[in-house]
């Protein structure tokens, strides 16, 4: 297989991520995923997001989400917030990890947050520093990095100079995301190599969704890159709620059976892993999209 | 992307391995979606089998099939057949493009044809002379080359000595079956690391399920290897019966969509090919698992 990563750590998204995007499910239901989920071996949960109510109802209970859940040692939580307000309400509630959202699409971008890319990105800064300012750690992830609904392509020379700004701005991390799944690997060829021709150190992490078949593909492409983060959602939870069937987020099982077969270890019990589907697609009430979850290991 | 093929050529399969595993549908469907698959500019269709209509009566009708199908220049098509009976039946009806199966696990293929692996290579032997004596083409196919529903992992060593054994008796191709889509990227590079060091000619076709989700990132992988022939099936077509949802055959269009993206010509027309699909899906009168199909190119 040539020179490939010998660990990669994922982040598990589908406390937040992923139940953002179903049906609202009750609060006693987020915890338990959670604290199954934080029985796996997994090394990172983004457990919930600070946004607002009326915008967000599936996360409205965030607080007492995370209050409730088991913290497992070992395990690093996260959480998503998209302004100051949020990252005071995550930064209150004892986290510690913050996550922020950008769209390297301009039309994107102002079609989420009625701002310019530009605009966010000076917001961005000021929330970083309030972060740092609280002993926290911020990544800021990039949506469409891949190709914007919109606009169309992406071109990777924009999505290094956002990289290049935020950085500079402090950034912990720098996240891509395949917000509606048009990564492919020589998209994540292009992006990378722009990326890490300007900058060689800053944590990667990259988010793929498995709309167009790619997911898998798309993470053995980066692996030559030597990333090593990964975001992936239990069962796949959060499929786009308006295409029935169509999968989003990347499941975290089909993740992590293809890379200890590949002798890339992750930390995860797959076993505990696919018994958190299991779960995770009882408290949706519908089929999750993970072929691992449905078919099994291919071995087991 | 490093040094990857320019050019791909896919044979299309979803009239034959696709249909066989759906229930069954009128002959005048199947026509129409085989000369739907001929006009798309794809090189290669896999038409129809000759197998007992007992066993396998989603292919009773093969010769009608066959008989009524366009016969579109510059297409090559193609029959798999079980044995000297079905490829007398296939020779007669003029086809010149013969695949026989066998297995690379033992259990599996005494499961399937009551015999051992051995007495098959026997049989076949004998089978492809017969090809060979009417001027035509036999292609051996090794189900069960990357893991084995049975036996688990099958040896790389085992599946390399099949593939010297067929040649040895003038196989005109070789393909490696995904049978219940065990195959990673691992498991794929094994395989070819071991065929490759002792047959540097013979022309190998890979054929993938995307039961895990693995299937383009098996793709990727043997394109690292050169190799340019894939299987694949058109809208998914040919999922297992026993497991509702979940995928069989890696869906052409998902292929095709990240070929031509990576700047790999496969001669195909993605937007005439998803046309072929929808009517895939008309007519076995259910939802694929194509991605493509349901999500659209990423940028149409």
């Amino acid at each position: 297989m040539g020179e490939l990563p010998t660990r990669v750590s994922i982040r598990e998204v589908g406390p937040r991520d992923g139940l953002q995007n179903e049906d609202p499910v009750p609060t006693e239901a987020k915890v338990r995923l959670l604290n199954a989920l934080s029985h796996t071996g997994v090394s990172r949960i983004e457990a919930v997001s600070f946004v607002h109510p009326k915008a967000i109802p599936q996360m409205a209970d965030a607080d007492e989400v995370w209050a409730a859940a088991e913290k497992v040692p070992g395990v690093r939580y996260s959480a998503l917030v998209p302004n100051s307000r949020g990252a005071q309400r995550a930064l209150e509630a004892g986290l510690r990890e913050l996550e922020v959202v950008v769209s390297a699409s301009d039309t994107h971008n102002r079609r989420n947050v009625n701002r310019s890319t530009e605009e966010s990105l000076n917001d961005i800064s000021a929330l970083i520093a309030m972060v740092h300012g609280a002993d926290g750690e911020c990544e800021v992830i990039i949506s469409t990095s891949f190709g914007c609904p919109f606009e169309g392509d992406v071109a990777p020379a924009r999505v290094a100079s956002i990289v290049d700004r935020v950085v500079t701005d402090g950034a912990d991390r720098v996240a891509f995301g395949d917000t509606t799944g048009m990564a492919t690997p020589r998209r994540v060829s292009d992006v990378l190599d722009a990326v890490r021709a300007r900058q060689a150190d800053v944590p990667l992490l990259l988010h793929f969704h498995n709309t167009r078949g790619t997911a898998l593909a798309n993470i053995l492409t980066a692996l030559r890159f030597g990333i090593t983060e990964y975001d992936a959602s239990v069962g796949g939870l959060g499929g786009c709620p308006y295409a029935p069937g169509a999968t989003g987020n990347v499941a975290t099982e089909e993740v992590v059976h293809m890379l200890h077969d590949m002798g890339i270890d992750t930390g995860i019990d797959l076993e505990a892993l696919i018994d958190a589907a299991r779960l995770a697609q009882q408290i949706v009430g519908k089929e999750l999209p993970s072929g691992v979850l449905r078919a099994g290991p291919r071995i087991s």
